[in-house]
C-alpha cells in the first residue's frame, strides 16, 4: 500500500494508542468526581493539560479540549459572536478555509453578519494591505487558516496577528489543524488556535482550542464546569492523555522530520515537472507535506479510483463528485476553473519513503497516459 | 476497593476497549475519504450505526453520533431553537435535569425564552395534568430526563410523549443518559433522545442523539457532511464502533442484570432502614441502580471523604462544596432544604456484590456514628 493521504488523516502511533488504553483501564473515574479516584483522574488530566500547554508555549488555563478541530472552529466563531452580541457584525476570512469555518460563516451571513474575504497574493498568502483596508471598528473576528488543507499554502499568522491587534474589539482566530506537525508554530500574536489529534498520528475524537487568557467566549456546549468552563461534558480523559502523547511525539525530532519531507517533496516535484499535461498548484509558500496538482482534462475522481486499483491512495477536493464541483482553494489561488475542477492532493508524511514515491510516479504516469488516451 | 459511583461513570468493558483498538489500527482512514480505504471505514461506520439503530429500534438515519450526552442535550435544545427561530419561545422542563439541560435553558431565558418547570407528584414523576396546562401553541420544546441522575426517579416518557404529540410544532426531547442499561427503553413517542457511552461500560468521548426522521434541527457544529448532516467533524470511527459494542453488551442478559441490581437495592434499603438519623430519598419510582439518602446534620462531602479513607467511593451532588450548595433534585422531590443540602448518592451496577454492600454498610454506620458524635 502507498498511502499518500496523510492530510486527510494519519495512522495512529502505537505509543499513543497504548497511552489511551492505559488511561482507560487505570483512570476510569470521572475527573469531575470529588472522591480520591476522581481526584487522581483530575491530576492526570491536569498533567496532560500542562504537557500540552508547555509544548504550545501557552498557559494551562488556555487549553480547551474539544472533540476535534471542527468543534474548535465552531467554538471560536460562535463563542465569540454569542459572547459579544453587541459588538460589530463584520467578520474577515479567506477563500482557503475548511468547511467548518465556511459553513458557520455562511450561517452567520444569513443572520445579519457581513463576511469579507481578504484577497490573496500570487503565492496564496493573504494580501496584508487589503486586510488593513477591510478591518474596521465593526470587525469582531478575523479567522484564517495557518496552512490550507488542499494546497498547503502557509499564512504568516504572526504578521496578520500584529495587524489585527490594532483593533482591540476584534479577535484573531487561526485554524491550525494542518499546520501542527508540518511547521513550527508560534501562537504569540494569536487569540485562538484550533488543532486536531488525528492529523498528527493521534486518535480521532479529540482536539483543542487554545484561547488566550484575556479572550472571552461563550461555550457552545453548556453545562457544568468540566476541564474548563468553556466546554461541558465528562472529560474524555484517555483521549486527552493520548493527545498529549501525540503532541509530544510530534515535537520529537521535528526539524529532522520536516527536512525529510522537504526532500521528498523536492524529489516528487522534480518528477512531476517532467510530466506534461498537468499543472502543479502548490508553490514555495506551501508546507512540503501537501502537493496539489491539476489534471486539466481528467476528472480527479477517475484518477483517484485508477490509483486505488494499484493500492495507492490520494485525495480529491470533494467527497461529492457532481459535475459542478470544484475546489474553492484552487480557484482562489489560480482563478482558473479548469484547474479548480481537476485538482488532486498528494499528501506526504515523514513515514513516506522515496520508493513509495517511485511507485506513485510510475503508476501515475501510466494512468495519466491511459486516461488522456481514453479522452476521459 | 468498593466502587459505588457507577452513575458518575463506569469502568470500561475490556471487549469494548478491544474493539476500539482494533478499529483504530485496522480502519484508520477518514470515513469521508473517497478512496477504498475511506470506503471501508465508511462501511464499518454504517455497520456500527445499523447495530446501534437495531438495538434502539430506530432507523439508521436517526442516529447522530456526538462527543457525549452533554453535546447531545445541547444539540437537541439549540438545534431546535436555531432551526425554528419563528416558532414560539416557550420551553417546558423539570427541576430534575442535568446541568447540560439547565444551563442551555438558563442561557435561553436570558435571551427571551420562557422556561416553565412542570410540577412533580409525590414520587417525583411529572404531574401530567400540570404538563397539559402548561403546554400552549407557543411551546417549542419539552425536555425531560427519563431517569434523574441523582435520585434515580423514572419518568413515564411514553405517556408524556403522547401528550406532547398533541402539539405538532413542539418537539419532545428526552435525556436518556441515566436510563440506558438501567431500564428497558422505548423511543416510540420521543422525538429526540440523548445517550452516552461511558455510563454503560463504554469509552468516554462518544455519545449520540436519536433524532426521528421527521424532526428537523440545525447543527451546532457546522461544516461538511460527516456521519450525518447534523454534526460535522471527521467521524471518530473507533469510538463509534466501541459504542456499538458497549450497547450490544448492555442489552445482553439485561433482565438478569436488572433483577440482580433490584435484589442488591432491596438488600441495601433494608439495611439503611435500620439506621436512624438518615432519610432515604429514592423511592419505588426509581431505578434500582441509584440510592439517594440525606445525612441530615452531616455534610455530604465529609462523609464522602470519610468513606474514601476506607477505599469506598460514592458521590455527593455538587463538585463544589460551598455552604450555599444543595441538590436541586432532592429539593424538588422533598421540598426540604436540609435534606437537599446533605444528600449522597450510592450507585450500583450488576458488577456490585452483596459483600461489597456489607463492607459499605459496616463502614457507613461507623462513620455516621463518629461524625454524629463529633457534631459534624
Amino acid at each position: 500500500m502507498v498511502y499518500l493521504d496523510y492530510s486527510a488523516t494519519t495512522p495512529v502511533n502505537k505509543e499513543v494508542l497504548d497511552s489511551f488504553d492505559k488511561a482507560s483501564l487505570s483512570y476510569f473515574a470521572n475527573a469531575n468526581s470529588l472522591h480520591k479516584l476522581g481526584y487522581e483522574a483530575r491530576e492526570l488530566m491536569d498533567a496532560a493539560t500542562k504537557q500540552v500547554s508547555d509544548i504550545l508555549n501557552v498557559k494551562e488555563k488556555e487549553i480547551i479540549f474539544t472533540s476535534g478541530a471542527s468543534e474548535s472552529n465552531n467554538l471560536a466563531i460562535f463563542g465569540t459572536i454569542n459572547r459579544y452580541p453587541n459588538r460589530g457584525k463584520h467578520i474577515i476570512t479567506t477563500k482557503l478555509e475548511h468547511s467548518s469555518i465556511i459553513e458557520p460563516l455562511k450561517y452567520l451571513e444569513k443572520n445579519g453578519y457581513i463576511i469579507d474575504y481578504v484577497s490573496l497574493n500570487e503565492d496564496g498568502s493573504v494580501n496584508l494591505e487589503h486586510l488593513k483596508n477591510l478591518l474596521t471598528k465593526d470587525t469582531i473576528l478575523v479567522t484564517i487558516c495557518e496552512v490550507n488543507s488542499e494546497i498547503g499554502i502557509i499564512q504568516n499568522v504572526n504578521e496578520i496577528g500584529k495587524i489585527v491587534k490594532e483593533y482591540p474589539t476584534c479577535y484573531f482566530h487561526v485554524d491550525g489543524t494542518q499546520a501542527c506537525g508540518k511547521k513550527k508554530i508560534d501562537l504569540s500574536n494569536i487569540d485562538m488556535y484550533s488543532m486536531s489529534s488525528h492529523k498528527i498520528y493521534g486518535l480521532k475524537g479529540i482536539g483543542l482550542l487554545v484561547k488566550k487568557e484575556n479572550v472571552e467566549i461563550s461555550p457552545i456546549i453548556m453545562g457544568g464546569k468540566s476541564q474548563t468552563n468553556y466546554r461541558s461534558g465528562t472529560p474524555a480523559l484517555p483521549l486527552m492523555v493520548s493527545y498529549a502523547k501525540a503532541l509530544k511525539l510530534m515535537n520529537n525530532d521535528l526539524d529532522d522530520k520536516l527536512n525529510k519531507v522537504t526532500s521528498l517533496k523536492e524529489y516528487l516535484i522534480k518528477e512531476l515537472n517532467n510530466i506534461s499535461g498537468i499543472s502543479i498548484n502548490s508553490n514555495d509558500n506551501c508546507v512540503p507535506h501537501i502537493i496539489n496538482i491539476s489534471l486539466l482534462n481528467i476528472k480527479p475522481e477517475t484518477m483517484l479510483h485508477a490509483l486505488e486499483e494499484e493500492d495507492i491512495y490520494i485525495s480529491t477536493k470533494t467527497a461529492c463528485s457532481s459535475d459542478g464541483d470544484y475546489s474553492d482553494s484552487v480557484l482562489a489561488l489560480t482563478n482558473d476553473l479548469e484547474k479548480a475542477s481537476t485538482s488532486i492532493r498528494i499528501s506526504l508524511s515523514y513515514l513516506t519513503t522515496t520508493s513509495e514515491l517511485d511507485i506513485f510516479i510510475k503508476v501515475f504516469k501510466e494512468k495519466l497516459k491511459e486516461l488522456k488516451e481514453l479522452g476521459e
